[in-house]
Protein backbone atom coordinates (compact mmCIF):
# COMPACT_ATOMS: atom_id res chain seq x y z
CA UNK A 1 0.00 0.00 0.00
CA UNK A 2 1.36 3.50 -0.74
CA UNK A 3 1.39 6.33 1.68
CA UNK A 4 2.49 9.86 1.98
CA UNK A 5 3.78 12.46 3.89
CA UNK A 6 0.55 14.94 5.16
CA UNK A 7 2.08 18.61 6.68
CA UNK A 8 -0.08 20.70 8.40
CA UNK A 9 1.10 24.50 9.05
CA UNK A 10 -0.41 25.90 11.74
CA UNK A 11 0.20 29.57 13.63
CA UNK A 12 1.54 27.98 16.58
CA UNK A 13 2.41 23.97 15.57
CA UNK A 14 3.42 22.13 12.94
CA UNK A 15 2.13 18.65 12.34
CA UNK A 16 3.16 15.77 9.87
CA UNK A 17 1.69 12.08 9.20
CA UNK A 18 2.37 9.16 7.29
CA UNK A 19 -1.15 8.65 6.03
CA UNK A 20 -1.44 5.48 3.79
CA UNK A 21 -4.19 5.49 0.58
CA UNK A 22 -6.29 3.04 3.21
CA UNK A 23 -6.86 6.26 5.26
CA UNK A 24 -4.39 4.87 7.99
CA UNK A 25 -2.22 7.05 10.00
CA UNK A 26 0.77 5.66 9.99
CA UNK A 27 2.99 7.64 12.29
CA UNK A 28 2.18 11.37 13.94
CA UNK A 29 4.14 13.72 15.22
CA UNK A 30 3.55 17.74 16.05
CA UNK A 31 5.77 20.43 17.36
CA UNK A 32 5.32 23.77 18.71
CA UNK A 33 7.16 26.39 15.56
CA UNK A 34 9.48 28.08 17.95
CA UNK A 35 11.42 30.74 16.89
CA UNK A 36 13.11 29.45 13.73
CA UNK A 37 9.62 27.44 11.70
CA UNK A 38 12.29 27.04 8.94
CA UNK A 39 14.60 24.82 11.23
CA UNK A 40 11.15 23.40 13.29
CA UNK A 41 10.14 22.49 9.17
CA UNK A 42 13.04 20.04 8.75
CA UNK A 43 13.25 18.89 12.07
CA UNK A 44 9.78 18.23 11.35
CA UNK A 45 10.06 16.41 7.90
CA UNK A 46 13.55 14.88 8.62
CA UNK A 47 11.83 12.29 11.17
CA UNK A 48 10.24 10.53 8.36
CA UNK A 49 11.70 8.39 5.42
CA UNK A 50 10.76 9.80 2.03
CA UNK A 51 11.63 6.02 0.72
CA UNK A 52 8.26 4.70 1.78
CA UNK A 53 6.70 8.05 0.59
CA UNK A 54 5.17 8.97 -2.72
CA UNK A 55 4.53 12.92 -2.10
CA UNK A 56 3.78 15.51 0.05
CA UNK A 57 0.86 17.07 0.93
CA UNK A 58 0.91 20.86 2.73
CA UNK A 59 -1.86 22.55 3.78
CA UNK A 60 -0.64 26.34 5.51
CA UNK A 61 -2.00 28.74 7.15
CA UNK A 62 -2.55 32.01 4.66
CA UNK A 63 -2.47 33.57 2.53
CA UNK A 64 -0.49 31.54 0.20
CA UNK A 65 0.16 31.43 -3.46
CA UNK A 66 -0.05 28.05 -4.79
CA UNK A 67 1.17 29.37 -8.26
CA UNK A 68 4.87 29.86 -6.86
CA UNK A 69 4.36 27.74 -3.66
CA UNK A 70 4.95 29.80 -1.46
CA UNK A 71 3.36 31.10 1.78
CA UNK A 72 3.02 33.70 4.00
CA UNK A 73 1.36 32.92 7.03
CA UNK A 74 -0.16 36.10 9.40
CA UNK A 75 1.02 34.45 12.23
CA UNK A 76 4.86 33.39 11.32
CA UNK A 77 5.56 36.51 10.79
CA UNK A 78 9.44 35.08 9.32
CA UNK A 79 7.76 33.58 6.45
CA UNK A 80 7.23 36.19 3.80
CA UNK A 81 6.35 34.53 0.44
CA UNK A 82 8.04 31.37 1.95
CA UNK A 83 8.70 29.09 -0.57
CA UNK A 84 7.66 26.20 1.04
CA UNK A 85 6.88 23.65 -1.66
CA UNK A 86 10.27 24.35 -3.05
CA UNK A 87 11.75 23.82 0.23
CA UNK A 88 10.02 20.49 1.50
CA UNK A 89 10.81 18.96 -2.04
CA UNK A 90 14.69 19.72 -1.10
CA UNK A 91 14.40 17.79 1.99
CA UNK A 92 11.98 15.03 0.82
CA UNK A 93 12.93 14.58 -2.91
CA UNK A 94 9.73 14.25 -3.35
CA UNK A 95 6.78 15.85 -5.47
CA UNK A 96 4.69 18.18 -3.51
CA UNK A 97 1.34 19.67 -3.40
CA UNK A 98 0.01 22.95 -1.31
CA UNK A 99 -3.18 24.49 -0.26
CA UNK A 100 -5.01 26.39 2.05
CA UNK A 101 -5.16 24.65 5.59
CA UNK A 102 -9.18 25.03 5.88
CA UNK A 103 -9.22 23.88 2.08
CA UNK A 104 -7.40 21.00 3.09
CA UNK A 105 -9.61 20.50 6.26
CA UNK A 106 -12.80 20.37 3.81
CA UNK A 107 -10.71 18.11 1.50
CA UNK A 108 -10.00 15.75 4.88
CA UNK A 109 -12.98 16.00 5.99
CA UNK A 110 -14.40 14.89 2.66
CA UNK A 111 -12.08 12.07 1.63
CA UNK A 112 -12.64 10.91 5.31
CA UNK A 113 -15.96 10.57 5.22
CA UNK A 114 -17.32 10.35 1.88
CA UNK A 115 -20.09 12.64 2.86
CA UNK A 116 -22.00 14.87 0.45
CA UNK A 117 -20.35 15.54 -2.83
CA UNK A 118 -20.40 19.47 -2.01
CA UNK A 119 -19.41 20.41 1.41
CA UNK A 120 -17.96 23.62 2.86
CA UNK A 121 -15.31 22.97 5.61
CA UNK A 122 -15.14 25.86 8.04
CA UNK A 123 -12.27 26.37 10.17
CA UNK A 124 -13.64 28.49 12.97
CA UNK A 125 -10.00 29.54 15.29
CA UNK A 126 -7.75 32.54 15.89
CA UNK A 127 -9.02 32.89 12.47
CA UNK A 128 -12.09 32.02 10.14
CA UNK A 129 -10.92 29.90 7.05
CA UNK A 130 -12.92 27.58 4.76
CA UNK A 131 -12.53 25.22 1.71
CA UNK A 132 -14.79 23.90 -0.68
CA UNK A 133 -15.79 20.70 -2.32
CA UNK A 134 -17.85 21.04 -5.42
CA UNK A 135 -18.99 17.89 -7.23
CA UNK A 136 -16.60 15.78 -5.21
CA UNK A 137 -12.95 17.91 -6.02
CA UNK A 138 -11.27 20.06 -3.82
CA UNK A 139 -12.67 23.44 -5.63
CA UNK A 140 -9.05 25.67 -5.33
CA UNK A 141 -9.85 28.46 -7.54
CA UNK A 142 -8.28 30.54 -10.29
CA UNK A 143 -5.17 32.20 -8.02
CA UNK A 144 -6.41 29.23 -5.30
CA UNK A 145 -7.56 31.24 -2.91
CA UNK A 146 -11.27 30.40 -2.92
CA UNK A 147 -13.18 29.85 0.05
CA UNK A 148 -12.23 32.82 1.82
CA UNK A 149 -14.69 32.63 4.08
CA UNK A 150 -13.87 34.53 6.49
CA UNK A 151 -13.22 38.07 4.78
CA UNK A 152 -16.69 38.23 3.32
CA UNK A 153 -18.61 41.68 4.79
CA UNK A 154 -21.59 40.92 6.40
CA UNK A 155 -22.07 43.85 7.93
CA UNK A 156 -21.26 47.63 6.38
CA UNK A 157 -21.18 49.18 9.99
CA UNK A 158 -19.05 46.46 11.70
CA UNK A 159 -15.49 46.82 12.23
CA UNK A 160 -12.82 47.33 10.69
CA UNK A 161 -10.96 44.47 9.23
CA UNK A 162 -7.32 44.17 9.56
CA UNK A 163 -7.75 42.55 5.66
CA UNK A 164 -8.59 46.03 4.81
CA UNK A 165 -12.27 45.38 4.56
CA UNK A 166 -15.43 46.56 7.08
CA UNK A 167 -17.53 44.28 8.67
CA UNK A 168 -15.59 40.62 7.83
CA UNK A 169 -16.98 37.62 9.27
CA UNK A 170 -13.68 37.54 11.08
CA UNK A 171 -14.19 40.43 13.48
CA UNK A 172 -17.19 39.06 14.67
CA UNK A 173 -16.40 34.83 15.27
CA UNK A 174 -13.08 34.25 15.45
CA UNK A 175 -11.82 32.99 18.74
CA UNK A 176 -10.06 36.71 19.51
CA UNK A 177 -12.99 38.65 18.28
CA UNK A 178 -15.58 36.71 20.65
CA UNK A 179 -13.37 37.31 23.50
CA UNK A 180 -12.85 41.21 22.67
CA UNK A 181 -16.45 41.68 22.72
CA UNK A 182 -17.13 39.72 25.81
CA UNK A 183 -14.44 42.10 27.95
CA UNK A 184 -16.07 45.15 26.08
CA UNK A 185 -19.13 43.47 28.27
CA UNK A 186 -17.36 43.50 31.58
CA UNK A 187 -15.91 39.69 30.77
CA UNK A 188 -12.36 39.33 32.31
CA UNK A 189 -11.45 36.07 31.07
CA UNK A 190 -7.78 35.20 29.72
CA UNK A 191 -9.32 33.47 25.77
CA UNK A 192 -11.36 32.28 23.78
CA UNK A 193 -11.38 28.48 26.28
CA UNK A 194 -12.03 30.37 29.23
CA UNK A 195 -14.86 32.17 26.99
CA UNK A 196 -16.71 28.67 25.91
CA UNK A 197 -16.27 27.53 29.81
CA UNK A 198 -18.05 30.41 30.96
CA UNK A 199 -20.99 30.03 28.60
CA UNK A 200 -21.24 26.56 28.99
CA UNK A 201 -21.33 27.65 33.07
CA UNK A 202 -24.27 30.25 31.80
CA UNK A 203 -22.33 33.10 31.91
CA UNK A 204 -24.78 35.76 30.09
CA UNK A 205 -22.40 37.87 28.42
CA UNK A 206 -19.70 34.54 27.41
CA UNK A 207 -23.34 33.28 25.87
CA UNK A 208 -24.22 36.90 24.20
CA UNK A 209 -20.05 36.32 22.52
CA UNK A 210 -21.00 32.83 21.40
CA UNK A 211 -24.32 34.31 19.86
CA UNK A 212 -23.26 36.88 17.91
CA UNK A 213 -20.36 34.64 16.74
CA UNK A 214 -22.85 32.39 15.65
CA UNK A 215 -25.30 35.13 13.59
CA UNK A 216 -22.47 35.96 11.60
CA UNK A 217 -21.38 32.61 11.03
CA UNK A 218 -24.56 31.67 10.08
CA UNK A 219 -25.00 34.63 7.55
CA UNK A 220 -21.67 33.71 5.85
CA UNK A 221 -22.95 29.74 6.04
CA UNK A 222 -26.13 30.88 4.16
CA UNK A 223 -24.20 33.49 1.93
CA UNK A 224 -22.22 30.38 0.67
CA UNK A 225 -24.80 28.21 0.03
CA UNK A 226 -26.50 30.50 -1.91
CA UNK A 227 -23.74 30.94 -3.95
CA UNK A 228 -22.70 27.61 -4.60
CA UNK A 229 -25.88 25.28 -3.40
CA UNK A 230 -24.11 23.61 -0.81
CA UNK A 231 -26.27 22.23 2.39
CA UNK A 232 -23.60 20.40 4.27
CA UNK A 233 -21.32 22.05 6.21
CA UNK A 234 -18.18 20.80 8.24
CA UNK A 235 -16.89 23.04 11.46
CA UNK A 236 -12.94 22.16 12.83
CA UNK A 237 -11.17 24.66 14.94
CA UNK A 238 -10.47 25.61 18.42
CA UNK A 239 -13.35 27.72 18.89
CA UNK A 240 -15.80 25.01 17.00
CA UNK A 241 -14.45 22.54 19.69
CA UNK A 242 -16.27 24.62 22.39
CA UNK A 243 -19.03 22.06 20.90
CA UNK A 244 -22.43 22.93 21.97
CA UNK A 245 -22.05 26.23 23.13
CA UNK A 246 -21.54 27.08 19.83
CA UNK A 247 -23.52 24.67 17.59
CA UNK A 248 -26.13 25.19 19.66
CA UNK A 249 -26.81 28.95 19.03
CA UNK A 250 -25.09 28.26 14.97
CA UNK A 251 -28.48 26.33 14.57
CA UNK A 252 -30.76 28.73 15.46
CA UNK A 253 -29.26 31.44 13.75
CA UNK A 254 -29.70 29.54 10.68
CA UNK A 255 -33.25 28.40 11.39
CA UNK A 256 -34.14 32.13 11.87
CA UNK A 257 -32.22 33.54 8.73
CA UNK A 258 -32.41 31.12 6.04
CA UNK A 259 -34.83 32.42 3.32
CA UNK A 260 -35.37 30.63 0.39
CA UNK A 261 -36.13 27.22 0.22
CA UNK A 262 -32.98 25.53 -1.23
CA UNK A 263 -31.29 27.39 2.03
CA UNK A 264 -33.22 25.82 4.74
CA UNK A 265 -31.79 22.31 4.70
CA UNK A 266 -28.50 23.70 5.60
CA UNK A 267 -26.79 21.24 8.42
CA UNK A 268 -23.75 22.03 10.03
CA UNK A 269 -21.97 19.37 12.20
CA UNK A 270 -18.90 19.13 14.05
CA UNK A 271 -15.69 17.69 12.57
CA UNK A 272 -14.86 13.95 13.79
CA UNK A 273 -11.19 14.32 12.83
CA UNK A 274 -10.28 16.91 15.36
CA UNK A 275 -6.74 18.33 14.55
CA UNK A 276 -6.26 16.13 11.91
CA UNK A 277 -9.01 16.91 9.39
CA UNK A 278 -5.89 19.53 8.12
CA UNK A 279 -3.59 16.07 7.97
CA UNK A 280 -6.25 14.01 6.15
CA UNK A 281 -6.94 16.86 3.74
CA UNK A 282 -3.07 17.78 3.23
CA UNK A 283 -2.73 14.05 2.12
CA UNK A 284 -5.25 13.22 -0.44
CA UNK A 285 -4.05 16.62 -1.84
CA UNK A 286 -0.68 14.51 -1.90
CA UNK A 287 -2.27 11.42 -3.35
CA UNK A 288 -3.84 13.62 -6.20
CA UNK A 289 -0.85 14.83 -7.46
CA UNK A 290 0.40 10.98 -7.73
CA UNK A 291 -2.98 9.91 -9.70
CA UNK A 292 -3.57 7.14 -7.57
CA UNK A 293 -7.13 6.67 -6.54
CA UNK A 294 -8.13 7.58 -2.92
CA UNK B 1 -24.76 23.20 -39.18
CA UNK B 2 -26.56 22.34 -36.53
CA UNK B 3 -29.10 24.63 -34.64
CA UNK B 4 -30.81 24.84 -31.48
CA UNK B 5 -33.82 26.49 -29.77
CA UNK B 6 -33.18 28.79 -27.16
CA UNK B 7 -35.69 30.33 -24.79
CA UNK B 8 -35.58 32.75 -22.29
CA UNK B 9 -38.77 33.27 -19.78
CA UNK B 10 -38.85 36.62 -17.77
CA UNK B 11 -41.32 38.09 -16.14
CA UNK B 12 -42.76 40.17 -18.01
CA UNK B 13 -41.94 38.96 -22.10
CA UNK B 14 -40.85 35.88 -22.99
CA UNK B 15 -38.20 35.49 -26.40
CA UNK B 16 -36.76 32.78 -28.41
CA UNK B 17 -34.46 32.01 -30.94
CA UNK B 18 -32.84 29.64 -33.39
CA UNK B 19 -29.22 29.72 -32.90
CA UNK B 20 -26.66 28.08 -34.57
CA UNK B 21 -23.06 26.15 -33.50
CA UNK B 22 -21.49 29.27 -35.06
CA UNK B 23 -22.68 31.65 -32.52
CA UNK B 24 -25.09 32.67 -35.29
CA UNK B 25 -28.68 33.68 -34.60
CA UNK B 26 -30.97 33.21 -37.10
CA UNK B 27 -34.41 34.12 -36.01
CA UNK B 28 -35.47 36.14 -32.99
CA UNK B 29 -38.81 36.51 -31.30
CA UNK B 30 -40.37 38.62 -28.32
CA UNK B 31 -43.70 38.26 -26.83
CA UNK B 32 -45.73 39.77 -23.99
CA UNK B 33 -46.54 36.91 -21.85
CA UNK B 34 -50.29 38.19 -21.30
CA UNK B 35 -52.62 36.64 -19.00
CA UNK B 36 -52.23 32.76 -19.97
CA UNK B 37 -48.28 32.23 -19.85
CA UNK B 38 -48.90 28.98 -21.44
CA UNK B 39 -50.54 30.19 -24.20
CA UNK B 40 -47.49 32.25 -24.87
CA UNK B 41 -45.41 30.11 -24.59
CA UNK B 42 -47.09 27.39 -26.78
CA UNK B 43 -47.56 30.29 -29.53
CA UNK B 44 -43.51 31.48 -29.21
CA UNK B 45 -42.46 27.94 -29.76
CA UNK B 46 -45.15 27.11 -32.13
CA UNK B 47 -42.86 29.58 -34.33
CA UNK B 48 -40.17 27.45 -34.77
CA UNK B 49 -39.82 24.28 -36.73
CA UNK B 50 -37.96 21.35 -34.47
CA UNK B 51 -36.92 19.25 -37.92
CA UNK B 52 -33.86 21.46 -38.33
CA UNK B 53 -33.52 21.97 -35.14
CA UNK B 54 -31.22 19.12 -32.39
CA UNK B 55 -32.45 20.40 -28.86
CA UNK B 56 -33.65 23.48 -26.73
CA UNK B 57 -32.43 25.05 -23.55
CA UNK B 58 -34.64 26.89 -21.83
CA UNK B 59 -33.51 29.75 -19.07
CA UNK B 60 -36.16 31.18 -16.71
CA UNK B 61 -36.94 33.79 -14.04
CA UNK B 62 -36.74 31.71 -10.36
CA UNK B 63 -36.98 29.48 -8.42
CA UNK B 64 -36.67 26.88 -10.62
CA UNK B 65 -36.23 23.10 -9.82
CA UNK B 66 -34.19 21.21 -12.60
CA UNK B 67 -34.76 17.86 -10.92
CA UNK B 68 -37.97 18.11 -12.03
CA UNK B 69 -37.93 20.11 -14.92
CA UNK B 70 -40.66 22.93 -12.94
CA UNK B 71 -40.11 26.93 -12.78
CA UNK B 72 -41.96 28.87 -10.38
CA UNK B 73 -41.13 32.44 -11.88
CA UNK B 74 -41.64 34.94 -9.00
CA UNK B 75 -43.00 37.50 -11.54
CA UNK B 76 -45.61 34.66 -13.24
CA UNK B 77 -48.59 33.77 -10.51
CA UNK B 78 -50.02 31.16 -13.00
CA UNK B 79 -46.75 29.51 -12.77
CA UNK B 80 -45.84 27.45 -9.41
CA UNK B 81 -43.95 24.29 -10.16
CA UNK B 82 -44.62 24.51 -13.56
CA UNK B 83 -43.16 21.88 -15.79
CA UNK B 84 -41.82 23.60 -18.28
CA UNK B 85 -39.33 21.25 -19.64
CA UNK B 86 -41.89 18.79 -19.76
CA UNK B 87 -44.49 20.85 -21.66
CA UNK B 88 -41.46 22.32 -24.11
CA UNK B 89 -40.22 18.78 -24.91
CA UNK B 90 -44.21 18.04 -25.50
CA UNK B 91 -44.40 20.77 -28.12
CA UNK B 92 -41.06 20.32 -30.04
CA UNK B 93 -40.25 16.85 -29.48
CA UNK B 94 -36.86 17.79 -28.89
CA UNK B 95 -34.28 17.33 -25.49
CA UNK B 96 -34.74 20.15 -23.19
CA UNK B 97 -32.01 21.82 -21.08
CA UNK B 98 -33.07 24.19 -18.12
CA UNK B 99 -31.37 26.87 -16.09
CA UNK B 100 -31.65 30.09 -14.49
CA UNK B 101 -32.24 33.08 -16.40
CA UNK B 102 -29.10 34.63 -14.61
CA UNK B 103 -27.13 31.47 -14.98
CA UNK B 104 -27.69 31.51 -18.53
CA UNK B 105 -26.90 34.96 -19.04
CA UNK B 106 -23.21 34.32 -17.49
CA UNK B 107 -23.28 30.61 -19.42
CA UNK B 108 -24.00 33.44 -22.75
CA UNK B 109 -21.30 35.80 -21.96
CA UNK B 110 -18.68 33.36 -21.31
CA UNK B 111 -19.59 30.97 -24.36
CA UNK B 112 -19.81 34.41 -26.57
CA UNK B 113 -17.02 35.88 -25.42
CA UNK B 114 -14.54 33.06 -24.19
CA UNK B 115 -13.69 35.01 -21.88
CA UNK B 116 -12.04 34.62 -18.65
CA UNK B 117 -12.34 30.39 -17.66
CA UNK B 118 -14.11 31.57 -14.17
CA UNK B 119 -16.45 34.49 -14.14
CA UNK B 120 -19.62 35.66 -12.11
CA UNK B 121 -22.32 37.02 -14.52
CA UNK B 122 -25.18 39.58 -12.47
CA UNK B 123 -28.51 40.29 -13.79
CA UNK B 124 -29.64 44.19 -12.00
CA UNK B 125 -33.02 43.96 -13.14
CA UNK B 126 -36.52 43.67 -11.47
CA UNK B 127 -34.36 41.62 -9.02
CA UNK B 128 -30.71 40.56 -8.61
CA UNK B 129 -29.70 37.32 -9.94
CA UNK B 130 -26.34 35.83 -10.49
CA UNK B 131 -24.85 32.42 -12.73
CA UNK B 132 -21.50 31.20 -12.39
CA UNK B 133 -18.55 29.77 -14.80
CA UNK B 134 -16.15 27.72 -13.02
CA UNK B 135 -12.82 26.07 -14.97
CA UNK B 136 -14.68 26.86 -18.25
CA UNK B 137 -17.82 24.83 -16.83
CA UNK B 138 -20.65 26.07 -16.18
CA UNK B 139 -21.52 25.66 -11.93
CA UNK B 140 -25.00 25.04 -11.13
CA UNK B 141 -25.14 23.65 -8.26
CA UNK B 142 -26.98 20.45 -6.27
CA UNK B 143 -30.08 21.51 -6.65
CA UNK B 144 -29.57 23.78 -9.34
CA UNK B 145 -30.00 27.13 -7.52
CA UNK B 146 -26.03 28.11 -7.24
CA UNK B 147 -25.81 31.47 -7.77
CA UNK B 148 -28.13 33.56 -5.62
CA UNK B 149 -26.51 36.40 -5.35
CA UNK B 150 -29.35 38.54 -5.23
CA UNK B 151 -30.20 37.04 -1.26
CA UNK B 152 -27.04 36.92 0.24
CA UNK B 153 -27.66 39.00 3.40
CA UNK B 154 -25.09 42.13 3.45
CA UNK B 155 -26.39 44.23 6.38
CA UNK B 156 -28.14 42.44 9.38
CA UNK B 157 -29.80 45.55 10.04
CA UNK B 158 -30.96 45.85 6.85
CA UNK B 159 -34.70 45.58 5.21
CA UNK B 160 -36.86 42.30 5.47
CA UNK B 161 -36.85 40.83 1.92
CA UNK B 162 -39.74 38.69 0.61
CA UNK B 163 -37.57 35.94 0.66
CA UNK B 164 -37.42 35.71 4.51
CA UNK B 165 -34.21 36.88 4.66
CA UNK B 166 -32.49 39.91 6.39
CA UNK B 167 -30.58 42.40 4.47
CA UNK B 168 -30.81 40.94 1.16
CA UNK B 169 -28.63 42.65 -1.44
CA UNK B 170 -32.11 42.66 -3.89
CA UNK B 171 -33.39 45.17 -1.01
CA UNK B 172 -31.08 47.95 -2.19
CA UNK B 173 -29.73 47.12 -5.41
CA UNK B 174 -32.47 45.89 -7.88
CA UNK B 175 -34.70 48.48 -9.58
CA UNK B 176 -37.66 48.99 -7.50
CA UNK B 177 -35.42 49.15 -4.25
CA UNK B 178 -33.41 51.91 -5.77
CA UNK B 179 -36.56 54.02 -6.87
CA UNK B 180 -38.57 52.97 -3.36
CA UNK B 181 -35.31 54.18 -1.96
CA UNK B 182 -35.06 57.44 -3.95
CA UNK B 183 -38.70 57.81 -3.20
CA UNK B 184 -38.15 58.12 0.74
CA UNK B 185 -36.16 60.65 0.28
CA UNK B 186 -38.58 62.93 -1.45
CA UNK B 187 -37.89 61.72 -5.54
CA UNK B 188 -40.86 61.17 -7.73
CA UNK B 189 -40.38 60.17 -10.78
CA UNK B 190 -41.88 57.05 -12.02
CA UNK B 191 -39.56 54.20 -12.20
CA UNK B 192 -35.65 52.73 -12.30
CA UNK B 193 -35.18 54.05 -15.62
CA UNK B 194 -36.08 57.80 -15.19
CA UNK B 195 -34.03 57.48 -11.78
CA UNK B 196 -31.26 56.63 -13.90
CA UNK B 197 -31.75 59.56 -16.37
CA UNK B 198 -32.11 61.71 -13.34
CA UNK B 199 -28.82 60.51 -11.96
CA UNK B 200 -27.43 61.11 -15.31
CA UNK B 201 -28.32 64.55 -14.86
CA UNK B 202 -26.55 65.18 -11.30
CA UNK B 203 -30.03 65.04 -8.87
CA UNK B 204 -28.10 64.19 -6.02
CA UNK B 205 -31.19 61.95 -4.29
CA UNK B 206 -30.83 59.68 -7.80
CA UNK B 207 -27.21 60.07 -7.24
CA UNK B 208 -26.94 58.39 -3.62
CA UNK B 209 -29.91 55.42 -4.68
CA UNK B 210 -27.40 54.28 -7.27
CA UNK B 211 -24.35 54.83 -4.90
CA UNK B 212 -25.95 53.10 -2.16
CA UNK B 213 -27.07 50.01 -4.86
CA UNK B 214 -23.53 49.91 -6.11
CA UNK B 215 -21.93 49.64 -2.91
CA UNK B 216 -24.74 46.57 -2.10
CA UNK B 217 -23.57 44.92 -5.60
CA UNK B 218 -19.88 45.60 -4.55
CA UNK B 219 -20.11 43.53 -1.23
CA UNK B 220 -22.00 40.88 -3.07
CA UNK B 221 -19.51 40.80 -6.05
CA UNK B 222 -16.19 40.89 -3.14
CA UNK B 223 -18.26 38.35 -1.29
CA UNK B 224 -18.22 35.91 -4.49
CA UNK B 225 -14.63 36.89 -5.21
CA UNK B 226 -13.56 35.64 -2.16
CA UNK B 227 -15.79 32.43 -2.17
CA UNK B 228 -15.03 31.55 -5.25
CA UNK B 229 -11.82 33.09 -6.26
CA UNK B 230 -13.08 34.48 -9.84
CA UNK B 231 -11.62 37.99 -11.10
CA UNK B 232 -14.13 38.57 -13.49
CA UNK B 233 -17.75 39.98 -13.52
CA UNK B 234 -19.91 40.82 -16.55
CA UNK B 235 -23.29 42.56 -15.55
CA UNK B 236 -25.94 42.60 -17.46
CA UNK B 237 -30.13 43.62 -16.97
CA UNK B 238 -32.72 46.80 -17.07
CA UNK B 239 -31.27 48.92 -14.75
CA UNK B 240 -27.14 47.89 -15.56
CA UNK B 241 -28.38 49.56 -19.07
CA UNK B 242 -28.11 52.68 -17.48
CA UNK B 243 -24.14 51.88 -17.75
CA UNK B 244 -21.74 54.92 -16.16
CA UNK B 245 -24.36 56.16 -13.27
CA UNK B 246 -24.09 52.34 -11.88
CA UNK B 247 -20.47 51.49 -13.10
CA UNK B 248 -19.08 54.77 -12.06
CA UNK B 249 -20.17 53.95 -8.14
CA UNK B 250 -19.37 50.23 -8.55
CA UNK B 251 -15.75 50.25 -9.46
CA UNK B 252 -15.86 52.85 -6.60
CA UNK B 253 -17.08 51.01 -4.34
CA UNK B 254 -15.34 47.77 -5.61
CA UNK B 255 -11.97 49.70 -5.10
CA UNK B 256 -12.82 50.65 -1.33
CA UNK B 257 -14.07 47.90 -0.18
CA UNK B 258 -11.79 45.14 -1.39
CA UNK B 259 -9.47 44.06 1.30
CA UNK B 260 -7.26 41.22 0.54
CA UNK B 261 -4.69 41.23 -2.31
CA UNK B 262 -6.75 38.44 -4.84
CA UNK B 263 -10.05 40.42 -4.58
CA UNK B 264 -8.24 43.77 -5.54
CA UNK B 265 -8.14 42.49 -9.12
CA UNK B 266 -12.01 42.27 -9.34
CA UNK B 267 -13.34 43.72 -13.07
CA UNK B 268 -16.68 44.72 -13.84
CA UNK B 269 -17.95 45.36 -17.44
CA UNK B 270 -21.07 45.63 -18.99
CA UNK B 271 -22.70 42.68 -20.71
CA UNK B 272 -22.04 42.81 -24.95
CA UNK B 273 -25.15 41.29 -25.47
CA UNK B 274 -28.05 43.49 -24.00
CA UNK B 275 -31.12 41.63 -23.79
CA UNK B 276 -29.58 37.86 -25.54
CA UNK B 277 -27.11 37.22 -23.39
CA UNK B 278 -29.69 34.92 -21.84
CA UNK B 279 -30.52 33.44 -25.52
CA UNK B 280 -27.07 32.78 -25.83
CA UNK B 281 -26.32 30.66 -22.74
CA UNK B 282 -29.51 28.96 -23.03
CA UNK B 283 -28.58 28.20 -26.72
CA UNK B 284 -24.75 27.13 -25.25
CA UNK B 285 -27.19 24.85 -22.65
CA UNK B 286 -29.03 22.77 -25.57
CA UNK B 287 -25.52 22.25 -27.17
CA UNK B 288 -24.07 20.96 -24.66
CA UNK B 289 -27.20 19.07 -24.00
CA UNK B 290 -27.18 17.38 -27.51
CA UNK B 291 -23.31 16.95 -27.01
CA UNK B 292 -21.94 19.14 -29.73
CA UNK B 293 -18.70 21.17 -28.63
CA UNK B 294 -19.57 25.01 -29.45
Amino acid sequence: MSAVLAVDIGGTTFAAAAIGADRGMIARVEVPIGTDPTATLATLIGGFAPDGLIGVGIGSAGPLDPASGSVSPVNIPAWRRYPIAAAVADLTGLPVGLAGDAQCMALGEYWHRAAAPSMLGLVVSTGIGGGLVLDGEPYFGRSGNAGHIGHISIDPAGARCPCGGTGCVETVASGPSMTAYARSRGWTGPDARALSTDASAGNPVARLAFARGAAALATAILTTAALVDIDTVVVGGGVAAAGEVLFGPLRQALAEQAGLGFLQHVTVTPTTLARDAGLYGAAALAFALAGVPV
